[in-house]
């Protein structure tokens, strides 16, 4: 599958003390520094390529241009027991979302259940890095956040809401956990970017032209189209993506105060400005639940493990080697990459060698 | 689009009261029985034909073999605080169901939110009944149930997961609520029943054969095949549909040890009885959130009403009158049918008859 002669090879320890320093380099205090690369090194253990240091030059950018502030004073300003708004004071969405996040699990371990609605916050990296951290404390763990709009509504011909992704994670006895971290877009923005450097067609079902009609053609993506939600189309459920998308984009963004739906501010240099503001940053939303609570642990772990199992023997479709368990595809990267190195393209390796030369932070392709 | 000739119209009460009756005969308790008919009619109401008093026929056939217990003692077997693990003592869905969702909304009064897992209960109805109970007291809620399996993982061929839906709804302030309720399959089992009816084709991506080859027979279906999760192929996202569909059953069966995964028992009596038992009954989920606990309650429903707005603007596609807000189509339909009847076709007005005359219950035919 993989052209090794498009890659170059790097430790992710190496790639992780890079970012932090990078991060530091900008302001941002030790601790806060490292936990931000460590999010990003997660992201490229576990082959989600386009979420680890392949975005350190965005957080670059927007570190340079002061639309992130390193040294936030992260604060809950309202909260209920189980229940609580953070305010993230514009840091990195890498820095605000583990200390909400933390906040959640302490809850949790305290009123059976907690959850954080998030505002003025940036990208915070996978959405399946947060669920790990509770599973680390034996609980299960939710992490959802909005996103710079990319996704049309079913019967739209416009960008309205983020990819705005939905991660959970159960604990496993013996067998590993079950872990979910899926965007409420039909596909990923990066596959559409893909096809259009490859100049290929594109499945139906992934974007629609900028009248909203079906298309083929990834550069109708470029020319105003916009991303169609999981499920596609009328017929086969693309109200329902849309009805999730819209239900992340409220719990994150409309529950804590933050910019929603189309107003939520880019990410990325390229991106258009919203017309307006109507709140602070984008949100995120995060949950913790305590399985002690309903039901005795070790039962619930077992019961998970068999769950797995029993799923795992599902007969399989005709030409494939049957159903996979959710989370397990990045569990294996993570162990391959762990023992061995993590694989950057050219234009990524670019993009650190820039970061480094812009910073003064060493960085040595290999 | 409606052939009325083929309809017979009742008012609601009628119907619901009939069906109280119905659920007394067999010994369940006046309010109980109040509370069930209730469910079955606000599906009705809502325009979700095939959740309402057409299944009354099926609880019928469970109360007669004595499958259901009509005076269940539901109580709480474990909680902490915001969470909790009821035990429906096998009773009616649609009473176990609101009980249940009843505790979640007290603690949420009381800590900010409450979680309710659900074991030994059945078929419940209409999952968006019940975040809108948790709407009448102000709160965001949540609902979800697994049900029998009729849904394959991607990959797989065959029946293992149900078509577990997941519903939540928000308040608004001077406009209605946003109220989601979708199952997390491409399509509801009854858009297939009805292609088989006019032996006609259905869209790809609903269902796969037996051997888990994509098909647009609807034969298929009952030769064996099996329904598609929502995203329905690798290509458009079944992955993910497939993971949603996961997620509720664990957070449904696994967290408050009832039977998941292909071992939920059947609620028909045509579908066929499971191998094993791994736990009690079918299980559901319920979430209640107090708003006050994250933002100012107004300053939230006032968001709301200009999320509606902002999202019902957007750009239509090419020949549609653009985006709906979820929950407007079910709730324009009970706008209807409160001022003027429930159109039943003919054969579910023969079902009530033959409820009728097997339980006295007296029931006209207009």
């Amino acid at each position: 599958m993989m052209d090794t002669q498009e890659f170059h090879l790097f430790p992710s320890d190496y790639l992780k003390d890079f970012s932090a320093k990078v991060f530091m380099h900008f302001g941002v205090p030790e601790a806060d520094a490292r936990q931000a690369a460590d999010v990003l090194a997660k992201s490229d253990l576990r082959g989600i390529d386009s979420h680890g240091v392949a975005r350190l030059h965005t957080y670059f950018d927007m570190l340079v241009l002061g639309r992130i502030n390193p040294k936030p004073n992260i604060k809950i300003v309202r909260e209920k027991l189980s229940v609580a708004t953070v305010d993230g004071d514009n840091g990195l969405g890498l820095v605000v979302g583990p200390k909400a996040n933390e906040i959640a699990i302490e809850k949790a371990e305290k009123y059976g259940s907690g959850w954080v609605s998030v505002r003025h916050t940036n990208h915070f990296g996978i959405a399946g890095y947060y669920p790990l951290k509770a599973l680390e404390r034996d609980l299960i763990g939710w992490a959802m956040t909005n996103t710079t709009k990319l996704v049309t509504p079913l019967y739209g011909a416009e960008r309205m809401l983020g990819t705005n992704p939905i991660a959970i994670a159960f604990p496993g006895y013996k067998e590993p956990p079950i872990v979910i971290d899926m965007a409420t877009s039909a596909v990923a923005y990066g596959k559409i970017e893909m096809a259009l450097r490859k100049k290929a067609k594109i499945p139906r079902g992934w974007i629609v032209d900028k009248e909203g009609r079906a298309t083929t053609d990834p550069q109708d993506m470029i020319a105003g189209g916009a991303q169609l939600p999981l499920g596609s189309e009328a017929d086969i459920g693309g109200h329902k993506g849309y009805a999730l998308g819209a239900m992340v984009d409220i719990l994150c963004a409309v529950l804590s105060g933050a910019n929603w739906g189309p107003f939520a501010p880019p990410f990325a240099l390229r991106q258009e400005i919203p017309s307006r503001s109507v709140g602070k940053g984008i949100g995120h939303f995060f949950g913790a639940m305590q399985i002690d609570g309903f039901i005795d642990k070790d039962e619930f772990k077992k019961q998970i493990d068999e769950w797995r199992r029993v799923l795992r023997s599902t007969k399989p479709a005709a030409g494939t080697s049957g159903p996979l368990i959710p989370g397990d595809p990045e569990r294996e990267a993570e162990a391959i990459r762990s023992k061995e190195e993590i694989p950057l393209l050219k234009p990524v390796v670019d993009d650190l060698l820039d970061v480094a030369k812009k910073t003064g932070v060493p960085f040595e392709a290999s």
